[in-house]
């Protein structure tokens, strides 16, 4: 059945399902979207529950708008709105989102622009057509979410003609009596870095991540091979979460041809494009040749498709997509694919954290159906038990004390995104409750843009957070403690004052990045301190210095290299890892509702790979393998 | 670099390495052969050695011609040939094979035809340019083996282009800096039939087998699956043995679009194009739809390049393969690839039998290096041992024995090709040497035609049977016991005939062909016997019958079905069986030169494939795998 014959279908069925009064226009796809245009849209408005129980009936997600014709423009809409919501509600931006066809507005004070009973709500939408989301505006002004909303109200019409097309394709039919699932392991497999893998049935292709690998940033995963070409085969790019070694090469797919959707949640699409933009410009400035360009960071923008948690989406003729809380960093999603009609349900937990952390609830574990898994093994190996947050969180403040004590500073390696919030989150405490001295905590990098990005999207913080930020009043990454540094100048001055303070800098890996100035300068005194938070991947300087080099060859201006002495500290503290550790993986397999026919160990060195893979088949007894690259594994 | 410009260095340094008498006109690649075109190619022919140590050095199988000039056309040939050579040498008959660039001439005495010294051989070659191979008149004449020989001589233009497409193609440089090597298992994994593999390196395809499925002849291997389209992506393709369940839908791979070669051994050629067209007509006499067409033989034909075990060729930039004796059926192969230059080994044994029969040496071991293996499984569970050749033979004839007393015949389906001729050597001898009475012997379906192309090929046989073919001279193929049924009227004779005799029918599963015809007249009476020599696949009738079915369903005239009851004699002989036995599996892995890091079970029920993917892993502490199809398995 084409695509068309479908929504000839699903009109008849919504006709007679709607009440009379209601005069449908007509029915479209826009992406996973079906899009029904009606006359009378107040009519809708009014009956929320219509809505509930078509998208139940249909199993398909849907939206109402009136006909296009009464659609107000967004530049006219923003004015209509202005004028009807009262002043008080402090209006901060507007923010067209073409897929899901609404408008965001943003407030300081969101419930005034709901109204009493959501009646302000139903006026907006009977003035201007789009369907009103108030939300908070976030503390801190983010530059990345300016710039990405701003780029797709651009994109506003390009973005309806992709949205169309890739609907008609979503809904194309299906051709094949065979049924049977696979999963093509093109990167991250049996290693850390270059997440990507290819989910086939004979109807559909679903390429899950597409990352660099961290300590070779030259290597890719395996995108030549004939499964994935030509690369407009791919139904869908689906990403788990913002690390680049999980879409740092997104934009090649684009740079190549590719023209599909990339389902991502909200969160993910922002922080995403401020880790690819800067790992394109610090590849530049070092005079590094960059796999692609920012005009494709910008194409790939372009075919987003965000997904909050829980929302079922059909993203090919077989397959549906769900996006459930991973607990690894802001946005970070467990992929939960049901392909069939209750065929088969295979699940990639991308990184996930089996623990609630400071930020983020614990990983979902209460899929509907659960046949195959797909999980990482970073710290999969037999020996790989981490300290309980508490103890690293006592460490931590430990290494902080002794250092201060001895006047050095201490320099935090971290990722911008992940560990730099959660040690925020910590420090903030520690210092509020006097367990600290009150030093600044300076960030450097993107860590300050990044934090900005996490006060846009609170309710993706867990409870505890939520409730402090909303109920309390006290948004702890507002705390005057953090200091942001944003220059060169501002750099030497941290650098050379002479008072202890604390500096989070990126890269996590010391492979790059404004950590490196620091630690070239405060290096070679032996009052100060590095502390590795987060995981150090084989190859990377910041592995080599956890081992304990105690001399380090870095590049210098001139391209000549500098050896360094190591003179500080060198301290680990574990626990802080976004990474489930050995425990949390094993019983993250038997908090799972439905325990899993086969279960894949991969993202990990190979040895964890292998060793998480026989302690599953062990504890469990279900069918495990740890594959290798360029393998295929069949599940169904 | 291009295969122009590789050709260049070749020509390059075959100026450097030739003799400066040689005048060297031109150098071409002829699929996998190098041809040097010489102006006076007598020099050449009388220094047979250069030929050798160019072959040697350039690593390339080299062939010299005329220039193309003074290469005589195919008829002009023929007549100087007939000129040239004595009366008494009794030609019977000329196959020119061009992409051998040689003259094949049938004689009832070839030696004759070499002449003292080869004197007269070399007379020739000044003569007419081919290069001339004589070969023994084949005692049966095979009507299959004429028709292949004439088609491909009136193709011969076309092959020539076929060729050169090919040999460019082959050497047309490597790309990639990535070295891995992996296998895709399209069908025939954990289950017999549909046998289709495809051996990956980044430079290279090459598909090994395409079978049909023997239970079910709707079910094909995975054609359609990314990794083989488009289909002409395929390097090459290459066939291990004539059996429909490991070739049946090569011709299929033409139907759509693949238009690149087939290797495979001359016997299993002409073996595969019997099958073939036997397996289309059998369809379409049952009104059956068939998967392809006579014509799509003919053009798999057209692209078929032989090579005899040991030659080594190259099939691709970075592939070369060597087929090595099988044992199972005529021609049967182990297909060896060697990768890169020393980098990697593997290879497929196909269907193989590790012992000594009546027809065939035992498979061959000692490869030059064997890194990966992928082995058959058809006998691989923990209780598949099967009786030795000799217990078979002697239960055989008991059966047979006890059968004629009773004054009742012996049906004995077969495959037309292997146990057909086994027996049938048994049979012979046994009657030869009178332990069973002189009874008759038809051989009804293809059995007699593919007894004609065995008595064609007689360096595929052991040396036992060449003895007694060349130097006892009895070929027990001719024996007089054996009596062909050719006809349904004299397919009726033999089943109406009152007196005992055994017939050897096709096909060997009882699904369909002539055998059919005996079963329903022979099964109701209780004096005969059938006797299951060969293996009877699940879903098939003789596995039913096998397991005690007293009444069976048949189709019957009408398109109804006829209910047969069964009061025969059901007797299985095991032992006669062209697959290794459990022991001989193990036994095999033992013997080989060199121990595999990694070893693949395949072509076995699902049980049989684990089973001796786990005894061999127990055994020998070596890597195996049992894999589905659609998986793909890394070796390097």
């Amino acid at each position: 059945m084409s695509s068309k014959e479908y929504i000839k279908q699903l009109k008849e069925k919504i006709v007679e399902l709607v009440p009379e009064n209601i005069k449908i226009k007509n029915i479209e796809f826009e992406g996973p979207l079906l899009v029904i245009y009606v006359e009378n849209p107040q009519e809708f408005a009014d009956s929320g529950d219509i809505i509930r129980k078509l998208a139940k009936d249909l199993r398909k997600r849907i939206i109402v708008r009136p006909d296009p014709k009464s659609l107000k423009p967004p530049e006219e809409a923003k004015e209509i709105i202005k004028k009807i919501v009262p002043e008080e509600a402090q209006i901060t931006g507007f923010f067209f989102d073409e897929e899901n066809g609404e408008v965001i507005i943003e407030a300081e004070k969101p419930g005034v622009v709901i109204g009493k009973n959501g009646v302000t709500l139903r006026e907006i939408m009977k003035a201007v057509g789009w369907s009103p989301r108030p939300v908070r505006t976030a503390p801190i002004k983010s530059k990345t979410i300016e710039n990405v909303r701003n780029f797709l109200l651009a994109s506003r019409e390009e973005r309806k003609e992709i949205l169309k097309r890739i609907g008609e394709r979503i809904h194309r039919g299906t051709i094949y009596e065979d049924k049977w699932v696979r999963v093509t392991f093109l990167g991250g497999s049996r290693e850390v870095g270059r997440s990507c893998y290819l989910l086939q049935t004979p109807e559909s292709k679903i390429l899950i991540d597409c990352g660099v690998n961290v300590g070779n940033i030259h290597q890719s995963p395996y995108l030549y091979v004939p499964e994935i070409q030509p690369l407009d085969s791919i139904d869908a790019v689906v990403i788990t979460h913002a690390h680049l070694d999980h879409c740092g090469l997104l934009p090649v797919l684009f740079k190549y041809g590719y023209r599909g959707p990339v389902y991502l949640t909200p969160p993910t699409r922002d922080l995403m494009v401020l880790l690819q933009l800067d790992f394109i410009e610090v590849a530049g400035r070092e005079g590094n040749p960059t796999p692609y360009e920012s005009q494709h960071v910008r194409e790939a923008l372009k075919h987003t498709i965000t997904l909050d948690y829980g929302v079922v989406t059909d993203i090919s003729p077989d397959i549906r997509l769900t996006f459930y809380n991973a607990g690894h960093i802001l946005g970070s999603a467990i992929a939960h694919f049901h392909i069939g009609e209750g065929l088969y349900n295979i699940a990639f937990t991308g990184d996930f954290k089996f623990e609630k952390t400071r930020l983020f609830d614990r990983a979902h574990t209460h899929f509907p159906r659960l046949e195959g898994l797909i999980m990482e093994a970073t710290y999969g190996g037999s020996e790989d038990f981490q300290p309980s947050r508490k103890e690293a969180e006592e460490k931590l403040l430990e290494v902080i004390r002794s250092t201060i004590e001895r006047g050095g500073k201490v320099l935090i390696p971290t990722f911008a995104v992940g560990r730099s919030q959660e040690v925020m989150i910590v420090l903030e405490e520690a210092i509020r409750n006097k367990r600290i001295e009150e030093i600044p905590v300076y960030l450097d990098g993107m860590i300050y843009e990044a934090t900005a990005i996490h006060t846009a999207y609170p309710e993706y913080l867990n409870s505890n957070l939520r409730d402090l930020i909303f109920h309390q009043g006290i948004n702890p990454f507002i705390s005057e403690s953090f200091v942001r540094v944003d220059s060169s100048s501002k750099r030497q001055e941290v650098i050379e004052d002479d008072s202890p303070s604390v500096i989070l800098a990126t890269s996590g890996m010391l492979n790059g990045g404004p950590v490196m100035e620091y630690f070239k300068a405060l290096a070679p005194d032996e009052r100060n301190t590095i502390v590795f938070v987060g995981y150090q991947a084989e190859g990377t300087l910041g592995r080599r210095i956890q081992k304990g080099w105690k001399e380090v060859p870095l590049p210098s201006a001139g391209g000549k290299r500098d050896v360094v002495e190591v003179n500080m500290q060198v301290e680990t503290v574990d626990g802080f890892s976004g990474h489930s550790d050995r425990r949390q993986l094993l019983n993250y397999v038997r908090s799972l509702k439905q325990r899993p026919e086969k279960i894949i160990t991969i993202h990990g060195d190979e040895n964890k790979c292998i060793e998480l893979a026989s302690a599953l088949y062990k504890t469990y007894r279900v069918e495990t393998r740890a594959p290798m690259n360029l393998e295929t594994v069949r599940f169904l």
